[in-house]
Parts: C-alpha cells; structure tokens; sequence
C-alpha cells in the first residue's frame, strides 16, 4: 500500500513540493507514495490537481492528514498553528510532520504545544523563492541546490528525522539543521529584512507625484530590488508578527548603515573616497557571496537510504541502523 | 565611404552598443558604418575587439575622435567631463556626441560649456543593466525594448538629434525625451537610491559575526534585492556626487517610509491591519508596474529612416524633410 503524503497549502511552496515529490516518484519507482492536497480556497486545490501536483483533492482537512504517513503544512506561518489545532487529534500514531513557513521558532513552540507526543514534528524553511506566488507558479526544481532549515521539535524521533531529510533530497534541497531561534535571528537579516526594504521603495516611489513618469524610466535595477514586494502579503504579515524582536533590531541597524552612506553624499566630493571604499567592500562581499559560494556549504546529507525506502516497510524503525552502517556520501 | 562612429569606454555599456550596431549592420547593409573603440585600459579594448564590438582598436583618444560622424562616450559620469575635454578641439564640424552616464543635469552644463558650437551634443542614458558590469558581458539585446532617455544640448541641431533618436532604435531601445533635471529627478527614485538600498543592505549583512551562517541561508530573495551592490564602484561613486540634491531627498523620504513599515511592525498584533494594507498596496503597485505595463509607455519613435541612410549622403541635412513627409509608426 502507498504511504500518504499529504500537503496542506498549496500555493508556490506547496504546489513545488507536490510536483518535486511527482517528478521524484517518476525517477524513483520504489517511491510508492500517494499525495492528497488541501487547500483553505477549492480552486487552489483544483488547480494543483489539473497541475499534477497531487495525486487526489481532499476538500476536507481532517480527511487530507487521516492517516497520512507525513503531513506537509506549506501555509503561511500564522496558519501553520490553526492547522496544528485542527489535525492534532486526527494524526497518525507516529506521523511525521513538517511545515515550511519562514520562521521557526513560535511554529516550533506550538508544536511542542499542540502536536500529541506520538507524532515527530520538523518544522522546515526552504530558502527558495519566485518572483510570483501561487500554485499556478509551482516548480518541480524550485529546491535544486536549496538550503532547506530544519528544526527538529522536543519529541522528534532521530529515524523520522531522517525521513525529513530524504524528502527535502529527494526534492534536490540541502538540509541545514538549525536551532529554531538561530534561525529565526539569521533569516531576519537576509530574507525579512529584503522584504520590509523592498516593500518600503515600492511604498515611497508609487506614491511619489511623478511616479507617472518614473514608472517609464524603471528598469530591471528597479524590477530586481523590489521583487520581493511582490510576494503574499499575507506571508509578510506573518512573518513580521512571528520575527518582531529580531526584524526590528535588523531594521534599525539597517537605518544606521543607510545613515552613514547618507552622511557621505552629502559631503560630496569630500566623502567620495569613503563612498567609494565602501562600494567597493560591498561589491566584493557580495560577488564573494554570490559566485563564490563554494560546494558544501549546506550541511552533509545526513543519510542515503532513498525516500522510498524509509517510507517503506515497517515504517520508519529500521532506518537508523541503516543509517549507521551507510557511508556518508555527497548527494 | 564609411561613416566613423567612435565609442569611448569599453564596459557593459559601450561593448553593448559596439555589438549592437555591428548586428544591425549585418542585419541592413545600407548601415554603412566603421565602428572603432577606445578605452583607458587597453585590455577593455582587446576583449572589445575580440567579442566583435568594435571593428578597430583605437589606443589614442583623438585618434579615435578625429573624423567621426558620432562619438559615444560610454564612460562613468565625472570621466565624460574628462573626456570632453581632451576631444573638443578635434571632433569633426557637424559631428553628432552623445553619451551614457547615468545622471544628465551636469553632462549636459559641461556640454554646452566645453564643446564647440559646430558639434551636436545630445546626452543619452539607457535604462538597461545587468548583474555584472564590463565588456564581457556586453550583448546586443541589452538594450532592446529599454527606454533611452535623450536630452539635447543647447546647441543641437534637429536633424542631428533625430540621428541619435536612430542610433538608438537601431539597437532595440524607445527614444525619451526629457529635461535633463527632470530624468535626474526621476532616476534618483527608481535607479541611484535602488543603488544605495543594495549597497547598505549588503554593508549591513556582511558586517554582521553571523554573516557566516546567514550567507549559506542567503537565497534569491537577498540574491535580487542586492544585485545594485555589484554594479561599478566608481559609476557608483560618480552617481552620488553627481545626482547629490535629488538622491539625499530619496534617501530620506526612504527612511521615513521605512521608519513607518517599523512602526507597525513594533505594534504587533494592533499593528497587523494596517501593515497588511501596505504590503496589498505595494504587491498591486507592483504587479501594476511589472506586469500591466502598457505598450506605448515610452515616447512613440521621432522618425522611420534607418541610421543607415541617415549617416550616409549629404551627412543628415536632408533629414528634416523626410521626417516631416514620414508617417509616424510604432517601431
């Protein structure tokens, strides 16, 4: 019998997932799994079966996670622990459950909180992203090569644990265990913060007079720096409510770094050489960043057995001796 | 013979006119024209040559100059003040000059101050980039569909302006017509302070003891909002010292609207609504501005003759007349 896999959410990350889990299952044929979606809004759902995202619509949550083999919560972060409420009670003994909202340390607390000791929970965070949201934007390789956060929750099973892993390779992500926190403070630098700045240009140059014109003259500089503003807004608000402390610490250093370029402008031809040390620092710091990144940089695979293998069989507890005999290899 | 068009720096910039106008010479052989090359570093000017941008290297500036119907000065801002004047004594009676750099208002004061009466200078700024800057990653279509915003100098004439209204058809871009305080204005929102915001985003992030583990967290969402912070330093530098005024005007409406977003943000949960009508606004102003783009936004093309049949013959005087018989058409 196939193991159950089912998505909750599916938009961008939900709908990827589905069809990166199809796309694998087609590679894999030991990946005997069945993928059931749900979706708050029908037409989401719709759309992700028309897609080939999911292999069956669930209208009904309960009847979507009822005994499911792992459950995915692909929603956005204050959903993620409505869902939890709703499904605690219907969970499988010895479910695996995962989410992939963008920050990690209240969904981890709610699991702790709501999930019962039975199921393993990892909340989960793929740094990967698109211009535009929504399923019909859903991509099988949206996780190549992706670091993809893990946090393990108080009464995870290491054996489930590894489950998680094989599903974010198997998907061609790279998983990055990370204490939630630490995580938490980490993205609000790079990824929350981007999204506030990009908003924000959004905000203060469409309500300018002569947006009209500026409109026009804007070009891909323009497009790429606020393409973030284009994201949920629903997922931004979220975000913003469950990484306060941390975004508002990065939005107030932020404002000190723009201050200081600020400073030296106004000096002109006097602050140039500092403007231009500056330029250069952050040109070389970031193509360091971007064409430098060396191999490895994510975590090692932490296993070998294939997706469908763990899922196979007596589900699950034959996976950590695998674990131990197998070789630690590169994916 | 040939017609002399002559481009001075060799970067992303000019090596894309270069490969520009030598494939729409393959494409119209009525385009009669020798495009030679000059650049500060001779090995810009090498890779120019070999990438087939140019036809000849030029390693003396006048040399390049002398005779040319057009001069491209495809240079940083403060080095086309430099430029202008080792090349004004030499530059042909009639010759038509133009230039790149990204802001106009003082371009356009040294025109009319250093070149002779007898030369036609419209300063040019196309709205196109790329993530990495220099000649080898010039490409012909870098400038197709871009708007190109022109500004004539004081001593212009009609038919000579409407020479460089070709020159950039001929490459793809949308001829726009503005005041060169207006186009300083208008890119000081969408163009220098995107600059800025990248910049001190990546000063901010890399400065930071975490930026270790934030780079392996760092995805396409850091990736695009930071793509200014890769563009030349000293193009950069010579931005702010040249667009001072509008730029620190930017900068601090930013920081206002910025010091909004944290507000709400610091509000929580009261805050939430009204941060959720800021990020609907932004992603529709957005979406708007990215996808709803009408055709037609930029000026509709000045004229229909090709660049080819301009610079041929009696060198642009008969222009002015088929220009007035031409229908106008969308190119």
């Amino acid at each position: 019998m196939a193991d159950k896999i089912a998505i909750i959410g599916l938009g961008l990350i939900g709908g990827s997932i589905g069809l990166g889990l199809t796309a694998a299952r087609k590679r894999d044929k030991s990946l005997n799994i069945e993928i059931v979606g749900h979706d708050r809004l029908p037409e989401n759902a719709s759309k992700a079966k028309r897609l080939g995202a999911i292999d069956k619509v669930e209208w009904n949550l309960l009847a979507a996670v009822d005994r499911a083999a792992m459950v995915v919560i692909a929603t956005p972060v204050l959903a993620v622990r409505a869902v939890m409420e709703q499904i605690a009670d219907t969970l499988a003994n010895g479910a695996t459950v995962t989410d992939t909202a963008s920050t990690k340390a209240d969904v981890l607390q709610w699991a702790n909180e709501i999930l019962p000791d039975y199921v393993t929970f990892v909340g989960g965070h793929p740094m990967a992203g698109k211009e535009l949201p929504g399923v019909e934007n859903a991509d099988a390789e949206l996780f190549k090569d992706a670091v993809w956060c893990l946090c393990p929750g108080i009464h995870a099973e290491q054996s489930r644990v590894d489950v998680v892993s094989a599903f974010v390779e198997v998907m061609g992500g790279k998983p990055y265990f990370v204490d939630p926190h630490e995580h938490d403070g980490l993205v609000a630098g790079i990824s929350h913060l981007p999204i506030v700045l990009a908003s924000a240009l959004v905000g203060a140059t469409t309500a300018d007079p002569a947006w009209r014109e500026m409109r026009k003259l804007a070009a891909s500089g323009y497009r790429d720096t606020t393409r973030l503003a284009s994201g949920e807004p629903q997922m931004n608000v979220d975000i913003c409510l469950t990484n306060r402390g941390p975004l508002l610490g990065w939005i107030d250093r932020y404002i000190e770094e723009l201050q200081h370029y600020r400073t030296l402008i106004a000096q002109g031809q006097e602050g140039a050489e500092a403007l231009a040390k500056e330029f250069i620092r952050v040109q070389m710091e970031r193509d360091h960043w971007a064409y430098g990144k060396k191999d490895g940089d994510g975590q090692e695979p932490v296993q070998k057995i294939s997706l469908g293998q763990m899922l196979m069989g007596d589900r699950f507890n034959r996976l950590t001796e695998y674990i131990r005999q197998g070789e630690r290899k590169r994916s």
